[in-house]
């Protein structure tokens, strides 16, 4: 078929990763290679900022700053949490389509990449199926991004492998810490990470654990009810063996009535999802007051999705690939499909196994806001801690260091200059 | 004077850190080199186990464990907060200064170290006193261990400039994370540290602050009252000026009545300090309540101490120089003193500025129970913000990292066989 002559819009949304930069490097760079594509431009704050206009000009960036993107957390074009609701909002949602189209034919965008979660693949959903609809010509792709891991048919999403690096390697810091305290009646810990209603994150930690007395010893995910009497009895379990316990809980547990423990029911976000905080001071409340052992908590929060001192170099490999992916997809006329991840395990002549990861696609409509949760039989019987399954998983996301830039003892990050290009329509109605 | 002959006895005391381990293996690599020095023993736990004779033979270990230690969290013998506290119990004093002084005799303990914070120089003062008033002679160096940073006299304490690399690095990457989310009203995120009373720690992250917009906006100090009005309108023209505004709290920040606005206090250590919990959440609270701003928090709790992933080079050589320094003192004859940090500014030819580190020594009394507080005159007037001062002092701690040996995506931490030697008394009395 013949080439799709245009420019190229891309954009973030949803919660930033270690990642999700790295696979707009990924679109960035591939993108040069294609004399189809004229102008690579850069959303701000994902849809939320394209409705105002408020788009830069990726090619007045230095080369060196895009390059070095890859090694810096967060979302360098910005990112958002605007939804096109059709279902709460129609009127509303037809407008932004509609301002959406307009500014796709004021900047001759027939390119759109849009990097991000279930919400985020939903919207492409939309944006592609509405293109078809006004005969727009447009190519729309999802990159998949989420530290939450809970996309259906990709291997997982950027952004995992690094949330997964830094926070098992905190479960083996703060356990060596705890661990070394004398106490006669023993201590314990609780380590709060992310995870709504899925629990890969906290599953993931299980890979700290080296031998059988290693924390964690135990891991709470939002996809096992909680049973306080039973988490009770394992927690003396474990400190009456090892002194102390390591307990890593995912920030959505619930209970048996389907309520998260932590919730704090006064906040609501733009989705609709309760904002969760406190599984972690809830739980330690709960061992402190039943069980009389000193426990203390962390809570990681945006510091374990940012963490890219310690990022996982295999993960911003795939990040980049999935980028590139995405462009030679649409370069070749696919629209409507997310990159997803595919993980090819080669066995060589001695029997040595190792990863080789490739792409491929899939629909965007098998994506969005579907939701991939831990597999049961991939946790013990107990369902306190993740089995061998999780951790042949899990681990080969971790490895690798990144060539991250320090300067006085601290890490470069880098940030886009952001040129906005003029822009050519009315300001958008409040 | 003739040198000493006898064994070696070394015990880490109080809150663990990544460096307390890297001065126990500048203490036991400096005693290998004296010849008056026989067996190098380590106290389990500290004075706790060294008082039910928990005692290990550190000639038993690998070479290369005890190298490696250097680059290990968390406190490898084993630490305690047991007091001998000759005020509130005088029996359980006196008879623990006997048992102490018969296991000191029964295995020929001549040389005592012991790595702690201001209680733990406080023990040592007393086993010095002790040990004089008994006539028997014993050498008692104290080797200085706080992430708090206040023991005075010194220029530092080893375990804060890791504290200080890894909690900057954190405020640098929830700040680009935060800030890159769009929000029509703003939003807040307070990190909260550790710091009873002591400010150290929340202050040193201002050399997060490469560019005056850059994060922490607010850093809040148990040395200043906290005054929520102020603290609001603060808030308020952070947000207003670059749509977020990221906090750093020391958990122990006060009210003007002088209580801890995040205090719990149903709980209460072995020293009688009240334990704190929640003060990011307090202030998250009064953010959200009063501003209607969303605001989010982050309580790194132990993981600030243990995290030896991203620990200062600087910190662990001086810890391993202040270990050997209190050997050499010691075989000397000195006893009764801490060692301290000794900071060189030198400037050479080029008028370019490097520092030196060295070593002198201080009396223990001049340290037992003394407290170091961040002086008011490194601070900005309205006391929300450290000022050069404070980023001239705390810069140079944070420089380089360690060559951490990494296997399957993860640190590699070194631990100690700990075989107990013969105990020779009968077992400590309840």
């Amino acid at each position: 078929m013949a080439e799709l002559n245009g420019n190229l819009l891309v954009a973030q949304s949803g919660g930033p990763t270690c990642a999700i930069n790295a696979s707009i490097v990924g679109v960035i760079q591939e993108a040069g290679r294609h004399d189809c594509i004229e102008e690579i431009y850069g959303g701000l704050n994902g849809v939320y900022g394209i409705l105002r206009e408020d788009i830069i000009d990726i090619n007045d960036e230095k080369a060196k700053t895009i390059d070095m993107l890859k090694y810096s957390p967060a979302a360098a074009l910005g990112t958002c949490r605007y939804k096109i609701d059709f279902k709460k909002k129609p009127e509303k949602a037809a407008k932004d389509m509609d301002r959406l189209f307009q500014i796709f034919e004021a900047h001759n965008i027939r390119y759109f990449f849009y990097a991000g979660g279930n919400d985020s693949q939903d919207t492409s959903h939309k944006i592609h199926l509405e293109a078809i609809k006004r005969g727009f010509e447009l190519h729309v792709i999802g990159i998949p991004k989420t530290i939450d891991n809970d996309l259906p048919h990709t291997d997982y999403c950027p952004g995992y492998g690094s949330v997964v690096k830094y926070n098992a390697t905190t479960v083996m810091e703060v356990g060596i810490d705890v661990g070394c305290m004398a106490t006669d009646d023993g201590s314990c810990c609780i380590i709060e990470v992310m995870g709504r209603s899925a629990g890969w994150i906290a599953a993931g930690t299980v890979i700290a654990k080296r031998k059988p007395e290693d924390p964690p010893h135990i891991i709470l995910l939002p996809e096992i009810v909680f049973e306080e009497e039973k988490f009770l009895a394992k927690v003396k379990e474990v400190v009456s063996q090892y002194k102390y316990c390591i307990v890593v809980a995912g920030e959505g547990i619930k209970n048996a009535s389907g309520n998260e423990i932590g919730a704090d029911d006064k906040l609501v976000d733009a989705f609709g999802h309760k904002l969760l905080s406190g599984a972690a001071d809830k739980l330690a409340q709960i061992v402190q007051n039943n069980l009389g052992t000193k426990t203390r908590t962390v809570k990681l929060g945006y510091a374990q999705r940012a963490a890219g001192h310690f990022a996982s170099l295999t993960d911003i490999k795939n990040a980049v690939m999935v980028g590139g992916a995405a462009v030679k997809a649409a370069v070749e006329g696919k629209s409507g499909f997310m990159v997803k991840i595919i993980r090819n395990v080669i066995t060589d002549d001695n029997g040595k196994q190792r990863i080789e990861w490739g792409t491929d696609l899939q629909p965007l409509e098998d994506i969005a806001n579907a939701e991939r949760l831990v597999p049961r039989d991939w946790l013990s019987e107990d369902g306190f801690m993740p089995n061998e399954k999780m951790v042949e998983y899990a681990r080969p996301l971790v490895e690798g260091e990144l060539p991250l830039p320090i300067k006085d003892g601290l890490p470069c990050y880098y940030r886009l200059e952001k040129s906005l290009i003029e822009k050519k329509l009315p300001p958008m109605e409040a």
